[in-house]
């Protein structure tokens, strides 16, 4: 469990007990009662094509800086999931892409986390790397930095991704990753 | 935003900013800057058949209490997605459910969620409803009960089933629902 010492509502300790009618530890208010619940985030990310290439960022920032990924990250309260993934796309490379369905499912229980993937294409190939990459650039399928990806998760999507646009059939893929 | 009153590390006051590099307001910590970050949460469920019956549970608890809806929950910390679905089924009503796949996905900006559906089967017609549920059982598709559903996402997910079902042909559905 994260590191929650003191109470959001009261400011109170909290102490880690399984509240009633409940099965499983939360750090729980000694004064207030308020539980604190926490639960997987999701980071949202889109597989984006223009003319045959696929964007890819490379990273500023850490975890696995200077590494190859897809435009993607947090999904953010009040935006839908596509919203999530066009906002990154326009964050981290200056891209504005079109969804055209759900892709990939990424399951990642010890870190808590759930990759979603889109893919989509560019309205147009104007790109520009944002804070968080160190470069925003399209790539063809067979030159894609399969070494030096940022993580399984989008070595996962683009794996089922080429294989389904080698069929001209996509569907929607799902897997569960266990630590390395 | 939530009602984040004090930093959970320190138990000071936090105050909503907007912190470096971010771009959104965020409630940090005013002593010792811890960011407080708050994301959707995903539940997750199963549309589950056994001999061309689905399960729908009768929900025992607020919101919606008395109306039906498919199993499902909260997904926790350290499970995959998959693990969720089935963990639901057998809390809120006795099943163990076998996965087929992922089938539906719903984002809800305006309560920070996001549904994801399951379609699965029954190992075994063995019910038996949990404390959130007041009844488990199996209805025939043309029983279900479409005026006492609970959840919109609910809806939608059993619409899109009973449409790939009447063609033998099940896909990945996505929506996104804004306020009533």
């Amino acid at each position: 469990m994260s590191n929650v010492n003191f109470c959001t509502r009261c400011g109170f300790e909290v102490t880690v007990m399984v509240p009633p009618g409940d099965n499983l530890p939360r750090h729980t208010c000694s004064r207030c009662g308020h539980i604190h619940y926490e639960n997987p985030r999701l980071v949202v990310g889109c597989v984006a094509s223009w003319e045959g290439r696929l964007l890819l960022c490379r990273r500023a920032i850490e975890p696995r800086l200077g590494y190859w990924t897809l435009p993607g990250g947090f999904m953010e309260n009040g935006e839908s999931a596509a919203d999530a993934a066009r906002r990154e796309a326009k964050e981290e490379a200056g891209a504005d892409i079109i969804i055209d369905a759900p892709f990939a499912m990424v399951s990642i229980p010890h870190i808590n986390q759930v990759h979603l993937f889109y893919r989509g294409h560019l309205g147009h190939d104007g790109l520009s790397p944002g804070e968080e990459s160190l470069e925003a650039t399209l790539i063809s399928p067979e030159g894609l930095p399969w070494n030096q990806l940022a993580f399984r998760s989008v070595a996962f999507c683009l794996e089922r991704y080429l294989a389904d646009a080698g069929r001209n059939c996509f569907g929607f893929h799902e897997t569960a990753i266990t630590p390395p």
